[in-house]
């Protein structure tokens, strides 16, 4: 950001003059294992395992995300995060981040620059820098695509649709709290601000993923990214199902106190929310107790909220009254 | 295509359906080195080489494509052809393909099936099956995002910025045709095909890319997307630059009449049309002989079109008028 050009647009650099900033945003320096960097017609990552895991995130101004509670950085940091925290879901490692722009013109450099920086600070946290994307216009909301590649050993991997009727249900760390930070982003509140933060900064929960995939007995596992009701199901083999305990899930005691005072119903939120990119895991109940141990070893927790059950579909237990959760759809939540 | 529901739109099967729909017409055989599929949270390709190659490309409607003159099949067609072309600039070998769309819910689902079919199909073709993706939603443009992600020996990747000063630079097969194409188009006439198919349907130059890998005496090699003008520039090292013969130029019978037809320069449109996906290669001269014979066992050709030369910038021989040849840019350019 330049004090002297506040307003430059990206119609005033053009195509040219804004890749040459990114460039020099991304290429300070030489990452391990990037050959070929931002700059050449793709990227080129060396010593990879011979398992790639790839994962494509497409967010579009308006729907994944809004400019009326988030600033550009946040765009950045939350696209990055839940691009790899579909890796964490596989128990992979990531290795590169690739970007899609599209940028209306009268779009500011700064915010171009901003939003750049902070998807590459994410994944170089987590050992995934930005190594290639694309630039283009469009006169409707910004796009952001976001595609993250890593490595994994391919009888490691996690699947879903692979755990066994009567295997336990986990789930990492707490639900709910990214939907109510939105809730109070929409209500103009700006706290509790670890409430906000689970909406607008997530964390991928790579470490837990790769400890457990290490650990080998996880049997099926996926992202927390539409609500728990909807991301469990995807556990379980077809044909059977899930029932989840309403009573058991863990919810930030912040995310309960911020839901009452906005009249919201947290159990609700916690299983239909959404963009919490927590991980559900499912194994053996023998295999539980380790599981825990190995969650508070990676900095987290895992909390037992369910089993799989033969009787397809879902079904929840410790709640008085009827709800039909159903997670977020694209095409017709809204 | 159903013929009872010729009008069913994204709003109508939601994403959900959407996504059993995609994943029916994708996820029909077990593809070779790909272990998980469309339908987990992240692909796993197996047996893949030490290194990765990854390109992006983002296209929109109204920009980048436009349905007054193509149809969906045609945009899922030329989003992979690029994208794939991408690789073949990096002498690799194809393996997979990500796919993000932004629909809008009035959208038809046979229009979408029809996109995704296309591009799976020349996906295939080149050994990179369309392996996942992510939907999401616009209330604007059209948004394609796609991604490859391929192989290459570390040391045979073409790079660009690698050329020596005096090395020949060559372009595979003809140019201009994809810009004759587009400009037959916007006329409204449909003829000759040969020209529309350049433009609508560009062909990923794979073959030549890995053959002249594999031979090894290029010297820096670039995708000719935004028109030679600009990506020959791309060979030169820095503070160097390029002489272009436009007398050498190829360029096809039935272009060079089609542009005659619509009053347009032809070396110009060869120039800086760009969409050609041809190669652009250096080598030092005493390679050039062998480089023709592996373009010709390719099923394609190599023409000598000029020099890199030590004066930095662009310069054109063998054109009487003066011009400035500027390829394409998405925020000045129209």
């Amino acid at each position: 950001m330049r004090k002297s050009t506040p307003r430059l647009t990206v119609a005033d650099v053009g195509e040219s003059g804004l890749l040459a900033r990114l460039e020099r945003e991304l290429v300070r320096r030489r990452e391990r294992g990037v050959l070929v960097h931002v700059g050449d017609d793709a990227a080129v990552l060396t010593r990879l395992s011979p398992s790639a895991v790839l994962s494509t995130d497409l967010l579009i101004e308006g729907v994944d995300f809004d400019f009326a509670w988030g600033a550009w950085a946040d765009v950045g940091h939350k696209a990055a995060a839940a691009n790899l925290s579909d890796l964490a879901a596989m128990g992979a490692r990531p290795r590169g981040l690739l970007l899609g722009l599209g940028l209306r013109p009268e779009h500011q450099v700064a915010n171009v620059l901003a939003l750049v920086a902070s998807m590459a600070k994410v994944g170089r946290r987590f050992a995934a820098p930005l190594v290639g994307g694309d630039l283009s216009r469009t006169s409707g909301p910004l796009v952001v695509a976001v595609t993250v590649v890593g490595e994994a050993e391919p009888r490691r991997a996690f699947r879903r649709r692979r755990a066994r009727v009567g295997d336990v249900i986990l789930v990492s760390g707490a639900l709910g709290g990214a939907a109510v930070g939105l809730a109070l982003l929409s209500a103009r509140k700006r706290l509790p601000a670890a409430v906000i933060r689970r909406q607008l900064r997530p964390e991928p929960q790579i470490a837990l993923g790769l400890a457990l995939a290490r650990w080998g007995r996880v049997t099926s596992a996926a992202d927390i990214s539409d609500g728990l009701a909807r991301d469990a199901l995807h556990l379980a083999p077809r044909g059977c199902g899930v029932e989840l305990d309403a009573e058991a899930l863990p919810i930030a005691a912040a995310t309960r106190r911020a839901a009452a005072a906005l009249g919201l119903d947290v159990v609700e939120r916690a299983l239909s929310g959404g963009e919490d990119f927590e991980r559900v895991v499912a194994m053996r109940e023998r295999d539980v107790a380790a599981a825990l141990r190995i969650a508070e070893r990676a900095g987290t927790s895992l909390t037992p909220v369910g089993r799989v059950v033969s009787r397809s579909g879902l079904s929840i237990s410790g709640r008085s009254s009827r709800m039909a959760p159903r997670g977020f759809d694209h095409f017709r939540s809204r």
